[in-house]
């Protein structure tokens, strides 16, 4: 039986997403509770979006395959909450729909990246996922940066490097807005992300969003597809993972088949 | 020279604002860091409302009295948070107006209670705000309770009993809404309040909450005027000094001077 979970954690204290032998890890801390609610089995967690070191996620999705389902998910989820460290957390525990492939059958990914750029905008209460910035930002050229970057593309200038594999997504959306709080948040949506793409789109618009480049450079970071040493790889701190959307059940076997033809080339 | 200073904390780690010898307070922080900033004065740092320990604020005010400011407000708000530690914050400091007290000056202090009440409402990077409740909770019925407790009153029934001090306050607002994340957030708002008067109030409202009692109970035990066990003081966790409220400028010593004469009678 497969189930879907949905998953909160606060990434501060965490290695990323993936296990690693000897370091704390989201996927660690999973298996682990796992193994210990189902007495023995340790099934592989499968995610959306394995986050880096420090990223948060109010809205991860996960896959696990259980041989023998001795409860309800429920009862699961509440026995799951009660093993795991308080930092990570499962929201919704359910029977996945037939074909459900929580990496591969998702349509997007949309990750928020908040920015405190004024001492009044610092909260104490929110500091671990929001970045305080010491510069102010400005809305208007940081929307028309964002804006120059949405798109298929190739996304090489923003991506880590990996052999054979392409850096080619679509970014659905990628907008700026202040809250009441006077914080900066900007949300960034695509099919799917490379390593550190999200940080590194961010890092690139907050030098614009400063004065310190032209909107048109964004562009032209973009149009370089290699990476440029102008462009920083912000802080995890201000990364959150908050929603990961799927199609309706009808068409979730026709998507992962499709994401797994496109990512993974016949070899 | 007075200041008024905006303050936020994280109150987690902080044995409440009042300065106690061998304990980490909000108000000892402070103090140390205007040590510093202000090579050797300490000025008293005096404020709206002396949170209790774990208990948070965003919108704390302040008042500090500088023999001999050197700088701009600006600039001394820079260097106390280059000196302070993470969980607290200066978000502003300004020349108070003429008569401006922190305390007397005050008209009205609002907080804030979060409960997360199922576990889709728990999120691991709110968890330091937002109490997590084990049974859900009724907003209809939390908001009957809440209603009943509103006024001018004797709040005894709420107040840690001190020797001659008195307990009667205006509550001018106790109620609930449910935010799109599910969690259930309560607004209390009064002239003033006492000793964890808040907590004893979202403590007695929670048990109409989830059943355990009628409305009509919540209005028994504000006219019992004495404490009941029956009440709990809920966590520190879930409680947020929001906002505190000044009149404007040219009523602020007439507003200081009444408040005074009412919680100090002549001895």
């Amino acid at each position: 039986m497969r189930l879907r979970l949905d998953l909160a954690y606060d990434g501060t204290h965490f290695h990323g997403w993936a296990a690693q032998p000897g370091l704390r890890t989201v996927q660690g801390e999973l298996t682990a509770a796992l193994g210990v609610a189902l007495r023995g089995q340790e099934p592989e967690v499968v995610c959306a979006g394995r986050t880096d070191a420090g990223v948060h996620a109010r809205g991860q999705v996960a896959h696990v395959d259980i041989e023998t389902m001795r409860e309800s998910p429920e009862r699961l989820l509440r026995r799951l909450n009660g093993i795991l460290p308080d930092d990570v957390r499962v929201r919704r525990a359910v029977e996945a729909p037939p074909g459900f492939d929580a990496r591969f059958g998702a349509l997007w990914r949309r990750y928020v990246y908040r920015v405190a750029d004024a001492p009044a905008a610092v909260d104490p209460l929110t500091r671990r996922f929001v970045l305080a910035w010491p510069r102010p930002l400005d809305l208007d050229a940081l929307n028309e940066a964002s804006g120059l970057l949405v798109g298929l593309n190739d996304y090489a200038s923003f991506c880590k490097q990996r052999e054979g594999a392409t850096t080619i997504r679509t970014l659905l959306e990628f907008g700026w807005v202040r809250t009441e709080d006077g914080v900066a948040v900007a949300t960034v949506r695509a099919d799917a992300f490379c390593h550190s793409m999200v940080r590194a789109l961010v890092g690139c618009v907050l030098a614009v969003g400063e004065g310190r480049r032209e909107p048109a450079w964004a562009a032209e970071i973009l149009a370089a597809e290699r990476r440029d040493p102008a462009v920083i790889v912000v802080h995890a701190r201000g990364l959150t993972l908050e929603e990961v959307a799927y199609p309706d059940d009808l068409h979730l076997v026709a998507r992962a088949e499709q994401t797994r033809a496109k990512r993974e080339p016949a070899s």
